[in-house]
């Protein structure tokens, strides 16, 4: 257990839109909101899943929705509490500590901002090890833990209960039309889960790993020197490509911010062109007519210079990118995961999953 | 209080419709598995309003959705106790009663089949005196008191409770968009209220009220007579023209049946060109050139032969038909009520509410 400080809270904003590979929101907004609680004199408590008690509840946490609705509709700031409270009304019970439901992007700081504002501990670890755009896509729900009951809150003050769906995707449905009817965003609460049950099934130690990439950004950058090798040999990952984008659709579909970006390479890979599709995160990378990567594993898009990661709602034409490939965790990798993130889960038929080598 | 007999609920059915004023949802399907249960030996007690204790807790329980998909999409049966028991879980606490949210349509028979499985009374009356659209649009709801928490049940097991809405339009917007989901039809039962509560806002009167008009109907036709005078005579109600159905506009909108009905006035009225605007219920009657009839008052449209009601779902070109206008209770006629039920409420610029003669 240690406390978590502002510069974690700096790093894991920078690592944490590394690991949402375009996705799970930006998180600047949800860090300047961790700063606040923590000056406020709120500490957060990092703990390992295995400093858990077996029958300690644990809930997952996150925000829903289109990152690019959250640029502008900013959250009132307790709307995690306000979630987390009807699920403690709603099973009579206190809630013990928070987990991400995903570590990527903005969710890996809303357990946080929620956590200080509890007082409860935030675990070391999350339910994707990156971020997905479908609240199915958790190791949680994928191993046999229900996400129902959940609870959704927005910022006005209306809180809704998923007592029970007859399967995640229905979950996930019903849960996706409150969160268009909300304005676009809203932070959810899914059910709670035994300790005992979230040592097993969660990616363990991803705020450290966020932390970690983060911090190797930042460094790099005060050292004038590129992340981007730091980050492949971190996370046995590959540089695919430095691109510039050259074309670029994307649109709000049924609450996801949906597309495709077109890449041209530039100096060691002039000459390529490769291709991008997306759904909130990137979902495959295809050079020259072959599809290189997809999901599980991820595609992250960073600046090129700066190697500060792209999230798909600032993607703009002209920006030069470097696009790497990191192994996604071997929890992900499992035929019973595939059959949920894996390509055929988001509609790209025709692509099999080649898992990235991965010692 | 006394308990329902199978001939109440067939007039049940025919006077629901009535009072629907082409909404509700046909009653049909309902009385068939009302006649189900209570063959099957379970009786529904009908009790008056004044027979509540104060501190029961009396539970609105209805339909939500568009009345056409209905025909389509059938009932699983156990929906309505369903969502009952969702809410007795989330109170702690058994319901005593349940009343209609609407008297109007099927949504008359639908508390009648949860009472009969969960062995509870119906209350005489119900929210509305005929049937809306939606579901703010309730006296409990008008005169204060919230319909959250409520709770949503699908046919395949989905239950959603809307544990706090900030507003009664909030709720019904959040509520909406869960029913489109779930297929465009769901049982709805919404936040307990007081015995004593019910005895001021709701209704009072109209299961029996009902009955009587469906036995005005059943016995004309027994009697090769005209139930139309006897209906007027009943209600205080108009005779505004028997005309032929020349125009129809109909389409799903944002999960309610909405359109425009061109009538042509035969026998008496030959000559006369008539427009009924509805969503889901009839909500104005112009009659050359001017509105002669608007919501919260009953705009009624009947075979001008048999004298049943014909639902919105069921209108077709070329029908021959009653339309009728009975006054609606003085409890929709406050300013309260109709800002929220009045010509206004639902975008029908320009039109005043004049209300009909009404002792």
């Amino acid at each position: 257990m240690r406390y978590l400080t502002e510069a974690d809270i700096e790093a894991l904003a920078v690592g944490a839109a590394i690991l949402g590979t375009g996705g799970g929101g930006n998180p600047y907004i949800g860090k300047l909101r961790c700063l606040q609680e923590l000056r406020r004199g709120k500490p957060v408590a990092l703990i390992g899943l295995e400093e858990l008690d077996d029958d300690a509840l644990v809930v997952p946490i996150g925000g829903i929705g289109a990152p690019i609705v959250g640029i502008e509709k900013l959250e009132e700031g307790h709307e995690g509490v306000r979630a987390l409270r009807a699920l403690e009304e709603f099973y009579g019970r206190r809630i013990d500590a928070l987990i991400s439901a995903e570590i990527g992007g903005g969710n890996a700081l809303e357990p946080i901002i929620t956590a200080a504002i509890a007082g409860l501990p935030v675990v070391d670890g999350d339910g994707m090890g990156r971020a997905f755009p479908e609240m199915q896509m958790t190791t949680f729900s994928i191993y046999g833990h229900p996400s129902t009951p959940a609870a959704l809150a927005d910022e006005r003050g209306n809180v809704v209960i998923f007592q029970h769906a007859v399967s995640e995707p229905w979950f996930e449905r019903l849960a996706r039309s409150a969160v268009v009817t909300m304005g676009g965003t809203a932070i959810g609460a899914e059910a709670p889960m035994p300790g005992a049950y979230a040592k097993r099934a969660a990616v363990p130690g991803t705020v450290t790993q966020a932390i970690r990439l983060g911090n190797l950004v930042l460094d790099a950058n005060r050292e004038h020197g590129s992340a981007i090798p730091l980050i492949c040999a971190a996370e046995q990952g590959r540089h695919l490509i430095d691109a510039k984008i050259v074309g670029l659709k994307r649109h709000l579909k049924g609450g996801f911010a949906v597309g495709e970006i077109a890449l041209e390479g530039i100096d060691a890979h002039t000459g390529s062109r490769a291709h991008v599709v997306f759904q909130n995160e990137f979902l495959s990378f295809e050079r020259d007519g072959t599809t290189e990567v997809s999901v599980p594993d991820l595609i992250v898009i960073l600046d090129v210079d700066t190697g500060h990661a792209i999230t798909t709602e600032v993607l703009r034409y002209g920006q030069r990118v470097a696009v790497l490939a990191l192994p996604c965790h071997p929890l992900l990798r499992t035929p019973q995961a595939l059959a949920v993130v894996g390509p055929q889960a988001f509609g790209l038929e025709g692509i099999t999953f080649r898992p990235l080598p991965r010692n």
